[in-house]
């Protein structure tokens, strides 16, 4: 790939150094998952079918192939683990809005309500950690489990800040850096003890998963807005429905004048927005470049990430992951 | 303590031997658990002060101190980890409640509902794993890890039992095992290892915490159909109301003929059962002798507890360990 190629390369294109490991990876993640129990089986083959990017396996994989001479088995445990980690909590996140829709009679919510997704987070959580301390590698588990810590600071710390439209740039960076950044760090820190790369490497690493982390959330909340129907993987508009103040809304705020923008805080924290105000919203940031800006953000975001790589050898897997720092800025899905 | 005074201890006559480090705890429960955050502190300094007997945090100190050479820096660790992973379980066991009592206006259902209790539960699992790891010892990260699964899966098989009056002796066992015997060992043969004991003594101190796990555990379901309004910690009659199928039910069950079987079953299944229904229940129970069967079997299990202490060396906290066994079968709270 050219730097042409790395701006418009597909994750199928990214994958190709690492591809019949990133194949392989659904069987692993069935087999590190069977239990003794059936039915918890199909709970979770259910879960494993709905499918995702495999974004964190697949930066493990990249990255612990930098060098040759990690342990195949160690690389899937890992990018196994990570995978079970993000897929747990997006289970968690899910619970509010499941107590919301799955109201009504007394033995169907406690089938379907919002305690099977915290049991089957909380089971897939377990695991993970069963499997990282299997590799036997106490800095992976040091780096995954400060990753975790950092993710469940930075929920509480959006879920503190839900409906504030005070919310700052800098809190806001906060918030994404727990929820999302850390896990991808950690992954990328991770994966660096399996090639055995030095301290001065492993930081690099790290740095890098921060940064793509930042970027590929930024771009994400950004989707939020602009996604067209039935494009983005989730549906456009549930964060403002949620309440969260993400940066869309940070930076709308700050351009408006002060009547424009008690106007667009009161439709934000109206009891029950419609598509309606999303709508007008929308339109408001458009009109307000706001959303330009924002990919600019999260371009500088990648840059640096693609800069910290400088320090690791040269490999087609190097170049993956500087591909993968474009592909999160430009990516549409 | 002799055999007579061992019937009769308290937990704080069993604790004696661990004393100052048991009165220590909660000070190091507050230090592990402090943030950058205020308000996450206060969250959490409102759920430590809820309490609880801290019966796995002494156990963690009475085995380590079996022998005298294991650090206290690293037996405060795993005390704390192992509370914090139990006040985690307990918070995501309070979330299907929790999302049916803070029903009502939008924003306080994202400040007061089933969210927090899923993130707070996730941060102090975090936590707990970040604290095991600064241990750095694999045996004990196993331990735990092998433990948090096999509870998940506990609960998931409880969820999956709920309202089923078909639910065997041998499957309660099962699931008691998971979500309660199964940290109980793990928190036993843990500390064992700080001790730096053989895999022999290992293997009976998890012997011994299954089979104690295994008898709380019983007689926490048994009060819940015994204890006096006030005196239990929690409310009596919270599992029937759950549709929690335990001990009591099943050898109720077990002892009636079809006709009543089959009476009591559908006052098991109705959808809202009331008070008067509990009490009927309570006092079939009461005829037919299964309270005294239930701590009959509760002994058993606390008596194979005992004796698997007998490979470890003979110490005041040894002694306080077979209490402890014993108290657990005739507590009343």
């Amino acid at each position: 790939m050219g730097a042409e190629g790395q701006l418009k390369a597909t994750l199928k294109e990214i994958s190709e150094p690492v591809k019949a490991e990133f194949d392989a990876l659904e069987r692993h993640f069935k087999d590190y998952l069977r239990t003794d129990v059936p039915v918890i089986d199909s709970i979770f083959q259910h879960l494993l079918d709905g499918g995702g990017k495999r974004f964190r396996p697949l930066l493990v994989l990249l990255v612990a192939t930098c060098k040759k001479n990690a342990s195949p088995e160690d690389i899937n445990r890992l990018a196994v683990a990570v995978e079970f980690i993000h897929t747990a909590t997006l289970l968690h996140d899910d619970v509010v809005d499941q107590s919301d829709v799955r109201r009504g009679n007394r033995v169907a919510h406690h089938i379907w309500g919002a305690e099977p997704s915290v049991l089957a987070g909380d089971y897939l959580y377990s695991r993970a950690f069963s499997i990282l301390v299997e590799i036997g590698n106490l800095g992976i588990l040091q780096a995954i489990s400060t990753a975790t810590t950092s993710m469940a600071r930075g929920e509480v710390l959006q879920l503190l800040r839900s409906y504030s439209t005070a919310t700052t740039v800098e809190e806001y960076v906060e918030v994404i850096t727990g929820k999302t950044a850390s896990l991808i760090a950690g992954s990328c820190r991770a994966a660096g003890y399996l090639a055995n790369f030095d301290d001065d490497v492993l930081k690099a690493l790290e740095h890098y998963g921060l940064n793509l982390g930042l970027s590929f959330q930024i771009v994400d909340d950004l989707l939020d807005y602009t996604a067209e129907r039935g494009v983005f993987g989730k549906t456009a508009g549930k964060d403002f429905l949620e309440g969260k103040v993400t940066l869309p809304v940070i930076l709308l705020l700050e351009t408006l004048g002060s009547g424009s923008r008690r106007k667009v805080a009161d439709i934000f924290l109206k009891e029950t927005p419609d598509p309606d105000d999303f709508e007008k919203v929308r339109e408001m940031m458009n009109q307000e470049g706001v959303f330009d800006k924002i990919r600019e953000i999260a371009k500088q975001y990648s840059d640096t990430a693609s800069a910290a790589l400088a320090i690791s050898p040269e490999s087609d897997s190097r170049t993956s992951l500087e591909a993968m720092a474009q592909y999160v800025v430009y990516r549409r899905t």
